[in-house]
C-alpha cells in the first residue's frame, strides 16, 4: 500500500458541519453559504449553529448569549497566569492559558454531550477574552474585566483597545469571527479530534489545535501577510516583488490552498470590508493597505500558470488588511484566529467523542533491517 | 472513497524509526530487538539510537550523557510554575509546563535539523524532572534539585523519593524509560506529528503528543491497571471478576492493541520484572501484586474467544505493578510514560519536519443540504 502524505485526499472521519465546494469557491456551515452567515448572522448565532447543527430562535439565542457572557470572566488563577507569562508569543501563552484551564476544571474529564456542549461554551466565550489580556500584557497594560452588555465581537475590542469600539469597527470584526469559525477537517480540528480520540479531555484537544493552528502553514499565515505588505510598501512594488518570489519558486503568503482551486469565498468577503475599512480611515491613496493587497491579487490571478495550478487568494489574505485597520496587532492575529475557530473545534470534538476510534494509522518502515546489538567496548 | 475511520491499515508516513511484527510480537527500534536493548543498553543510549539512528561510541554516548544532565537543571520560572499549578492531575500539569517551557525558548520557532536535537535533548532532559517536582508537589513535599551523578532513571527516583534508590529499582526504572521509548506511529506520535506539520514548533506538537498521551485508550491504561488490580484485591476474585467483565462485554484494561495480535514483547519483559520485584519486596503471597497480575493474564489466555480474536497482555498491564513496587503513585504512571516517549516523539518529529507534507484529509459530509438562511424573527 502506498504512504498516503499528508493523508492528502483520505477521508479521515464523517462530519455533518461544514462543506467546501473548492473548485467553486463554496462553503457552508451546517448547510448555509458563508456569505448569508457574513451578512445576516452574528458570531454568537454562528456559534449555536454549529454546536447544534440549528439556527436558534429568538429564546434558545437568548439563553445562549447570557451564558457566553456569564462565562467571559476568567477565574483569579488564569489572570495571575496570564499576568506572570511572557506576551511576545502570544500562540504559545494561549496555548499554555488553555492548558491550565483545564487543571482547575474539577470535572475535566467529563465526556458526556452535555458536559461536553457546557465546557464549549465556556471555552468560546473565554478564548477572546484570554487573548485581548494577552494583548494588554503585551502592550504593557492593565487586564480589563469584561463588560455584559457587549457583543463577544465589542468586547473583544473594548478589552483590547480600553474603549467601546465603532459599531462598524464591531460588526466588521463580528464578520471576521464568523468567518474563521469553522473549516470542515483542516488541519487544526483534525489534530484535536486525533487527540480526543484517545479519550483525552477537550483540553487536551484544544491545547492540540491551538498548536497546530499555530504554524506557519495554517493559521500563522495571517501574520505573514501583514509582513509582507509591509515589506513590499508600495503599489509600484508589488509587481517586481512578486516576480522575484515566483521566479525563486518561494511560496506567497496568502495564497493557495490544499481544498480551494477557486476563490476562498471568505476573502471575497473580506476584501469588500478591507476596502470599506481604508475608505472609512481614509487610507485612500495608491500604496494604502488595501490598494496593495488588491494589486497583489490581480497581479496573481494574471498569471495564467499559476491559477491553472490553482493559486487564488485565501483567507488569510485580507484579513492581515482588516485587523490593522481595527487596530489589532499583527500578534494577535493568530490567536484571534483560535479564539474564533474555538467553536468548530468545539463542534468537531462532539461529533468525535459521540463515535470515537482512536486514530493510529501505521507508518511505512523505510529503516534498517534487523541487526545485531554490538556491545560498547566493540564498537 | 470510503472513510477511513480511526485511519486504521493507512499508511500515514514513511518511518525509519521502529517496526512492529504485531502477529509475532516483536518490537524493533532502529533495528535492534527490543529484548536486546532491554537486556544490553540503557536508557540513556537507547535515546542516543532513536535520535541519530545508530548506537553510540563511547565518546558519542559520554557527550551525549553530558548534555543530558546539564540540562536537568528546570529554569527558576518553570519551577514556580510547578508549584502553583494544581498538582493532582499531572498529566494536565505536565502539558501545561511543557507548553511554557516553549515561552522561555526564545529561539522556539527554529526547525533546522540541529535546533531541533537541541530541543528534543534539553525536552528528553527535563520531562522526568518535571514529572518527578509534579510528583513531590503532590506529596506536599520540597522539590528536590536534580543529581548530576546520577542517570536519568535514578536520578527521577531520587527526586521522587528524597533518597537514592537501590540499585536494582534503578535498573529496573532503566527498563521501563526504554521499552516505553517508542512505538511506531501510535495516537500521541501521530497527534505530535500532525502537529508540526503545520510547521508549528517542538512544543506545541509535544504538548499535543502528551495531550492525546493522557487519554484512557492510550498511555492513561496504566493507571487503571493498578485500580483494577486493588479493586480485584485477591487472586480468588480474579476469574468471576474478569467472567463478569466479559460478559458484560466491557473492555479489559490492560488487554488488547490496534497493531498486536500475540503477547506485546514489552510485558514479557516487565513481568519478569514485575516478579522479581514482588520477590525482593517479600510480597509472596497469593495476593500479592504480582500474582494477580499474573492470574488476570492466565484466565485471559485460556479464553479462546478472545484470544482468536487477538486479545494479548499490552505493555500497560505489567507496569503498573512494577511501578507500584517502586513506589510510584498511580497518578505518575501515565506522566513517567510521557517523560520516556518524549524520546520517540522527538526522533519522529526530527523525521517530520525533515520531508513535511501539512495532514489535511477531508471530511466525508454527511449533513443538511443547502437550507437558505430564515430571519430569527421567522423562525
Amino acid at each position: 500500500m502506498e504512504v498516503a502524505k499528508g493523508l492528502e485526499g483520505i477521508y479521515a472521519v464523517e462530519s455533518a458541519i461544514a462543506t467546501i465546494d473548492g473548485l467553486k469557491g463554496i462553503l457552508h456551515y451546517r448547510g448555509y453559504n458563508i456569505h448569508d452567515l457574513a451578512e445576516k448572522s452574528t458570531f454568537e448565532e454562528t456559534c449555536y449553529l454549529l454546536l447544534y447543527g440549528e439556527l436558534p430562535t429568538k429564546e434558545q439565542l437568548k439563553e445562549f448569549e447570557i451564558k457566553l457572557k456569564e462565562q467571559r470572566e476568567l477565574p483569579k488563577e488564569i489572570v495571575k497566569l496570564i499576568k506572570i507569562l511572557p506576551a511576545e508569543k502570544p500562540m504559545s501563552t494561549l496555548r499554555t492559558v488553555v492548558s491550565a484551564i483545564g487543571l482547575y476544571d474539577k470535572d475535566a474529564d467529563a465526556l458526556g454531550r452535555e458536559a461536553l456542549i457546557d465546557k464549549s461554551i465556556n471555552l468560546i466565550a473565554k478564548l477572546p477574552v484570554i487573548v485581548a489580556s494577552i494583548g494588554r500584557v503585551a502592550k504593557g497594560e492593565k487586564i480589563l474585566k469584561p463588560k455584559k452588555g457587549l457583543s463577544t465581537a465589542a468586547n473583544f475590542l473594548y478589552m483590547l483597545h480600553g474603549k467601546r469600539p465603532d459599531k462598524f469597527h464591531a460588526r466588521v470584526f463580528d464578520i471576521c469571527l464568523i468567518l474563521h469559525a469553522e473549516h470542515e477537517l483542516n488541519a487544526s480540528s483534525f489534530t484535536a479530534r486525533a487527540t480526543a480520540s484517545t479519550l483525552s479531555d477537550i483540553y487536551s484537544a484544544t491545547t492540540s489545535a491551538i498548536g497546530a493552528l499555530k504554524g506557519a502553514w495554517h493559521g500563522g499565515a495571517n501574520e505573514q501577510v501583514i509582513k509582507m505588505l509591509r515589506e513590499i510598501g508600495s503599489a509600484e512594488r508589488v509587481e517586481s516583488y512578486l516576480r522575484e518570489k515566483i521566479e525563486k519558486k518561494e511560496r506567497i503568503i496568502g495564497f493557495g490552498h490544499r481544498v480551494y482551486k477557486a476563490k476562498d469565498p471568505r476573502a471575497t468577503i473580506l476584501e469588500r470590508y478591507s476596502k470599506e475599512l481604508a475608505e472609512k480611515a481614509g487610507d485612500n491613496g495608491n500604496n494604502s493597505l488595501y490598494q496593495i493587497s488588491k494589486k497583489i491579487e490581480d497581479f496573481m490571478s494574471s498569471q495564467q500558470k499559476l491559477t491553472e495550478k490553482g493559486i487564488f487568494v485565501n483567507v488569510d489574505f485580507y484579513s492581515a488588511s482588516v485587523y490593522t485597520y481595527l487596530d489589532i496587532p499583527p500578534s494577535l492575529f493568530t490567536p484571534i484566529f483560535a479564539a474564533s475557530r474555538m467553536s468548530g473545534w468545539a463542534a468537531q470534538l462532539l461529533e468525535q467523542y459521540a463515535d470515537n476510534r482512536i486514530f493510529r494509522p501505521r507508518a511505512k518502515y523505510v529503516g534498517a533491517e534487523e541487526r545485531n546489538y554490538v556491545s560498547i567496548n566493540k564498537r
